[in-house]
């Protein structure tokens, strides 16, 4: 698998997201854990038109879309958090393993911003993200079809200051705890 | 950088090193802190030597080792962990990007086992076991010459039971607390 589109086929359904982030200068951690969903909107979608409008981009130009949906709790407070997004993707035109990110709101500043993705020979894709004060760059890849991994890390004012790690089991159509632990359990190499 | 002793050089010297272990199965977590030396030790160093004629390997086939040493906790205890492991690689004769890895002890099993290593064009490092009733790999890069991050997954019985992320920030001479916040604000891309 090297293409974006495929990427985002193999991440549609629900999966189990454990987060963890190393806050490097405080040695500190925390963890959060969330259900995802996601969704593959096609290139003609409504939303997929939309976001592309309010980027200025021409919506023929976008090669897919998804919907992603979140519902979790972190560590820190026992509050739920829920919410959802969409992301498009803006292959270039002369290389389409690489491209704009948009998204309907930054995962860490509340606002739109446009990042990048890459499509490594690898099979992993590496999302960089510059906002105004920092710059996050994220490389999710598959350690099976199952089992779904993502690095990030964070600088702010030039140093990094956070390295964040999510392991994603994808969930069946069973008792979510039957199904993490089949899932976990269950998938060959 | 694409070879293993270049990889080795950059990874010497004092880390502190942060671990999570998500055991998917469970959906648990759990945290473990260490201070780890890193040691590069010369193709024709005893203690390669040493090591290599225990695997029945003709010593002048090793192209370097590294001594590791570590002392550290974990969450579940208040003891101290601290030991130390030799590691030498052993390039394949047709192609130095990879081969096999030969440890003092395994890091799973405490017996000793090869693994094997292979160096990605990405300046990846990514090292394989085999145990006998377990596999693992893991992959350590470095996100600037100060951050080194490793994240490997574990396999029994034919499916994942544990990912595992390690961020490792460089000490430099000063206080350990002040040397890895600055470590970790002071580092460019």
């Amino acid at each position: 698998m090297n293409n974006v589109e495929e990427f985002f086929q193999l991440s549609a359904g629900k999966w189990f997201s454990h987060r963890t982030s190393h806050h490097l200068a405080f040695k500190q951690s925390e963890s959060g854990k969330s259900d995802i969903t996601i969704e593959m909107l096609a290139a003609d979608h409504p939303e997929v038109i939309k976001l592309c409008e309010q980027y200025a981009i021409d919506p023929n130009r976008a090669s897919c879309g998804a919907r992603v949906s979140w519902n979790g709790t972190m560590e820190w407070d026992e509050q739920k958090h829920v919410g959802s997004t969409v992301l498009v993707t803006v292959p270039d035109e002369d290389n389409p393993h690489e491209g704009k990110l948009l998204r309907e709101m930054g995962y860490a500043e509340k606002m739109p911003v446009a990042g990048s993705y890459k499509m490594g020979s690898d099979g992993a894709l590496t999302l960089t993200t510059e906002y105004e004060t920092m710059w996050s760059e994220e490389r999710l890849w598959f350690a099976s079809p199952n089992l779904r991994m993502r690095v990030s890390v964070l600088k702010r004012f030039g140093g990094f200051s956070m390295a964040s790690f999510t392991s994603e089991i994808r969930m069946g159509g069973a008792a979510p705890a039957a199904t993490a632990s089949e899932a976990a359990n269950s998938v060959s190499s």
